[in-house]
C-alpha cells in the first residue's frame, strides 16, 4: 500500500498525500482535509471481500502517514452502510479453510479495527439502512457514529453459528453501550434499531437519510480545521488508556497534554483569544 | 457436587447431565435445555444461607461440565427476586467469627458469582420484586436482565454498615450502567426501580409480573436453541477482555472466533443459508 | 499543607481536623462532618490559578488523615461551577514554559484529580452555570455529580489547541457517559446541557438551581451519617478495581468486606436490626 498511494515519499519525514489515492474496491475521495471512504456494492448492500477488507486494512494503516488527510468519514452507497462479509464469497470459502487459513483470516478482518484504532485521524460512520456482522464492527471501531431512524445495527455473527467476539466486539461495544446491552446484543445477532441505538450512546446522533452523509462530513470538517495534532493524541489516549489504572492514565495524560502544549496551534489559540479573535488551526 | 449429580460420569469426556439434579436449597428443573433455579423461601422473600451459598457455588461450576444445560434462568419464587443474605441465619453468624472465617464466607459468596461467570451458559435473570444485597449480585452477575416495573434493586451493604465492595460490586456495576450511576448505589444503598433500571441498561427489559418467568424462559430457550459451543466463547471472551487492551483484546478474539469456524454449526449454518433454510445448531 | 491546617498533629495516628483550615484561593467550611468546598471568584465564574490548583492538591490529600470530614461538597460561587484554568493567568504563563514547566504544571493538575480519587470521603459536585476544561475535570473527579438545567459542562480543551487528554479525562469520561459519547465530548469540546447530562448518566440528578447547594449537602449529610470507614472502603475498591479482571476484583472485594465485618458499624447495624431500632453509624 505505501507504494500504491498517488505520489507517495514526495513529503518530507515519510509523509504522504492520499488525494491521489485511487482505490479499487471502494470508492475514495479527498477534500478539505477530510477523507470520505464510501463501500460501494449497493446492490449487494455493500458487502466486504478478502479484497477490500485488506484495502482497508492497508488504507487505514497508510492514514498514519497522510498529510492531506484530518478526519475520515466511512460510509456505505445508496441507503446502506454494509452487510458484513459476503456470504458467498467470505463465508463460503472459509468453510474450506483449515485452522492456520481460518486465523489468517479472523487477523485479517481484527487488523482492520486495530488500523482504525490506530489511525491519528477521528473516523466518523455514517450509518443508513443495513449494519450488519463486520459491518457493525467498521461501525464499532469508528470514534463516532451518525446514525439514521432506520438504520438497522446488527452484530449478527451468531447467526452464523459463530460466537460474538468478532474484531474486537466484545472489547468495545461493552464500552460504549455497556455490559448489560452489549451482552444481549452479542447472544443473540438481534437488529438494535435507531432510536434504540441513539438512546444507549451507540449513535453520537441521529440525522435525516437526505442529510447523513452532509452532516457527517460537515462534522469531520469542523475537526479537521481543529488542532488536528492534539485530535490525533486525544484519540492516541483514548486507546492507550483503555485499560490502565486511573493514576496511570493521569501520568499519561500529563505527558502527552505536555507535548500538545509544546505545539504551535496551542499559542495559535492563545494569542487568537488575547487579540479578541477566532483561532486558525494549522495542525502543527 | 460433582458426585452429587444424577448420574454422574456416564458421558464421554467427563460430561455430565444434572437434568436429575436434586437441589437441597432452591428448585431447580432442566427443560429443553434451560435449567430454571428459583430461590424459593417466599415467607421471607427468599434470602440466601451459607448452604444456599454453597450449593449455588457448586451448581454453577458443575454447569461447566453439564451436557444437557444451554442457557440458566435465575429467577425466585412468589413475587421475589431475593432478599440478599438472611439476616439471622447469616449476618447474626458472621458477628461472631473471626477474620479467618469472614474471609472465608466473603470469599464464598465471591465463589458463587465467579462460578456464573465462569459457566459456558448465558444466566438470564428473572427479577421481580425485591432484588436485595447478594440477590442484587446474583442478578448483577447474570448475563442477561429482565425486570418489572415494580421490582426493586438495591445494593444496600451500606444498610448493614458494610461496603458496596461485595461480590464484584465495585467492577461489574460501573460497566453496567456506567461509573456515576454506580457509585450512587453502592454509596447509598438506595433501591434502583424497574423504568430506571431499563433506563440505565441494567436491565435489558421490563416484562408483566405474570409472564416475567415465561419471558425468561421463552429467551433462554432461543439461545439454547442457537450455537451454544459459540455462546459459550461470548460469554468467555466478555470476561477475558475486560481489563485487555484493544489490540490484545483483538488477537484474541480473532483466536476464539477461528476455534468457533472450525465448528460444525457454522458449517451448518452456511449450508442452510446457500439452501434458503433455517439453520438446526446442534451445539458443536 | 500538613502543618497550615488549624490544628494539627493533636489527635492520635497522625489525625487531624480540618475544621480550623483557613482557605486561602477558595472558601472552605465544615459541618457535620461535610466540608464544603466554594470556588470563590465569581466576577470570573470562579477559574483556577496555580496557586488553588496547588491548595486543592493539598487539601485533598490532607483529606485523607481528616478526622471531622466524612463527606465533601465541591461548589463554585454565584452560579457558575468553575470555568476552568485562567487564560490570563495560566495559559499565558503556560505558553512560555520550557518542557519540564509543561509537564510540573499538567502533574499539578492531574495530582489535584488522584488526590480526589485517592481520599476517602465521597465528593459530590454541585454544579450549575459554566463547568468547563479543568472546572469540568474537577467534576469528572468527583463521585456524585448533582447539577441543573441551565448547566453546561465543556470539556474544552480542544478550543484552546489542546488535546481531550487533560487530566485523566480520557480515561474517566468514557467508564461515566459511554465511550462513543466521550469521544464526541472530548473531540469538539462542546458543551453538555444538564439534561443531556442526566440521561447519559454524568449528573446524579438535576437540582432547582435555588436548592442545589442545600441538596448536595443535605446529601454528603446523610452519607456522612452512614458507616464511614466502609464507604472509604467503596471508593478505594472503585478506583483499585478499575482495571482489575473480574475475579481478581472478587477476591480483592472479599478481602475488603472481611475488613468491613470487623468494624463496630458493623454489629451496630446488626444489634440495631435485632432490636428493630435504626443504627447509629460511627465510623469505626
Amino acid at each position: 500500500m505505501r507504494y500504491l498511494a498517488g505520489e507517495p515519499h514526495e513529503l518530507p519525514g515519510n509523509r504522504t498525500n492520499l488525494g491521489g489515492y485511487h482505490a479499487r474496491h471502494f470508492l475514495f475521495t479527498v477534500a478539505a482535509g477530510v477523507a470520505t471512504l464510501t463501500l460501494n456494492r449497493p446492490e449487494r448492500k455493500n458487502p466486504l471481500t478478502f479484497e477490500s477488507y485488506t484495502e482497508l486494512r492497508d488504507l487505514f494503516r497508510e492514514l498514519a502517514y497522510a498529510d492531506d488527510v484530518k478526519a475520515v468519514v466511512l460510509a456505505g452507497a445508496d441507503g446502506n452502510f454494509c452487510s458484513g462479509g459476503d456470504v458467498h464469497e467470505i463465508i463460503g470459502t472459509l468453510t474450506k479453510l483449515d485452522m492456520p487459513g481460518l486465523l489468517a483470516f479472523t487477523r485479517l478482518t481484527g487488523d482492520v479495527v486495530k488500523a482504525m484504532r490506530a489511525c491519528p485521524q477521528p473516523v466518523i460512520a455514517a450509518i443508513d439502512g443495513v449494519c450488519a456482522g463486520a459491518g457493525a464492527m467498521l461501525a464499532l471501531g469508528s470514534d463516532i457514529r451518525f446514525g439514521t431512524a432506520r438504520s438497522k445495527t446488527a452484530f449478527l455473527f451468531t447467526r452464523v453459528g459463530l460466537a460474538g467476539c468478532d474484531m474486537g466486539a466484545c472489547a468495545l461495544l461493552p464500552r460504549v453501550i455497556g455490559q448489560g446491552r452489549a451482552s444481549e446484543l452479542l447472544y443473540t445477532g438481534r437488529s438494535m434499531g435507531g432510536e434504540e441505538g441513539e438512546r444507549w450512546g451507540f449513535f453520537n446522533r441521529l440525522c435525516a437519510p437526505d442529510t447523513l452523509l452532509a452532516d457527517a462530513q460537515g462534522f469531520a470538517a469542523s475537526l479537521a480545521a481543529g488542532p488536528t495534532f492534539a485530535h490525533g493524541m486525544t484519540k492516541k489516549m483514548l486507546q492507550q488508556e483503555w485499560n490502565m489504572g486511573v493514576d496511570e492514565a493521569i501520568e499519561a495524560e500529563a505527558q502527552a497534554q505536555a507535548i500538545c502544549m509544546a505545539t504551535n496551534d496551542f499559542h495559535r489559540a492563545y494569542h487568537a483569544f488575547v487579540a479578541k479573535e477566532k483561532p486558525q488551526f494549522e495542525g502543527d
